[in-house]
């Protein structure tokens, strides 16, 4: 599999968990992860799950505009940024997003996530 | 001098160079170096100097609105993450933008610019 094809693969699955069973991404973290969201830094998969479940919504949907990926380093990392939008449940207009993961590959030939970084977008 | 010293020092650097002499900026690239501008792909110092001189405006100005940065991987590298606006000369309105590189370190105690991923925030 291309790596385009893996960071898009990787990009819905992310978003598609995110929207059905956002507890679920913790499969997706391990330890060493950070996630920076809206300048906050949080690490490790429980810390971060704790986050995206607690952020103050709940029903929302995420649609992807851009997937950019490029190869990170010799032990088979990937870097991916995503430009996007999040419809929350009950709000008029969208929030623009862009986000990018560095994922690193597991020994069971799938990826984890070691560094995520989100910000939305203020027009 | 922390990281996000670090980060935001590079940063400020960077557009710097970028708004008052873009040629330069082949200084900060490498041959491993790659970027994606809108899409492009690009690799190596000199072709990723040639595509930002041709881009297809002369004068501007990039003011950052965001800085964040996370360490990446044993051997020192860094991911930043910014997001600001881009005022080309003669437009009356500033272009949205989210970039990240990630820096590596250089044997002599800088950074070089290993990855580099631009995209237009299109509203």
């Amino acid at each position: 599999m291309d790596p385009e094809a893996v960071a898009k693969a990787f990009v819905e699955h992310y978003y598609r968990t995110f929207d059905s069973n956002r507890a679920s991404l913790g499969g997706l973290y391990q330890d060493a992860s950070m996630l920076t969201f809206e300048g906050d830094k949080i690490q490790g998969a429980a810390a971060i799950v704790s986050k995206l479940t607690s952020l103050p919504f709940q029903q929302c949907a995420h649609a992807i505009s851009t997937v950019d990926c490029q190869p990170s380093g010799p032990a088979g990392g990937m870097l991916v940024f995503v430009s996007g939008s999040l419809q929350l449940a009950g709000e008029q207009h969208a929030l623009k997003f862009s986000q990018m993961f560095q994922l690193m590959p597991t020994p069971q030939g799938s990826f984890y996530v070691l560094n995520d970084i989100f910000r939305l977008n203020y027009a």
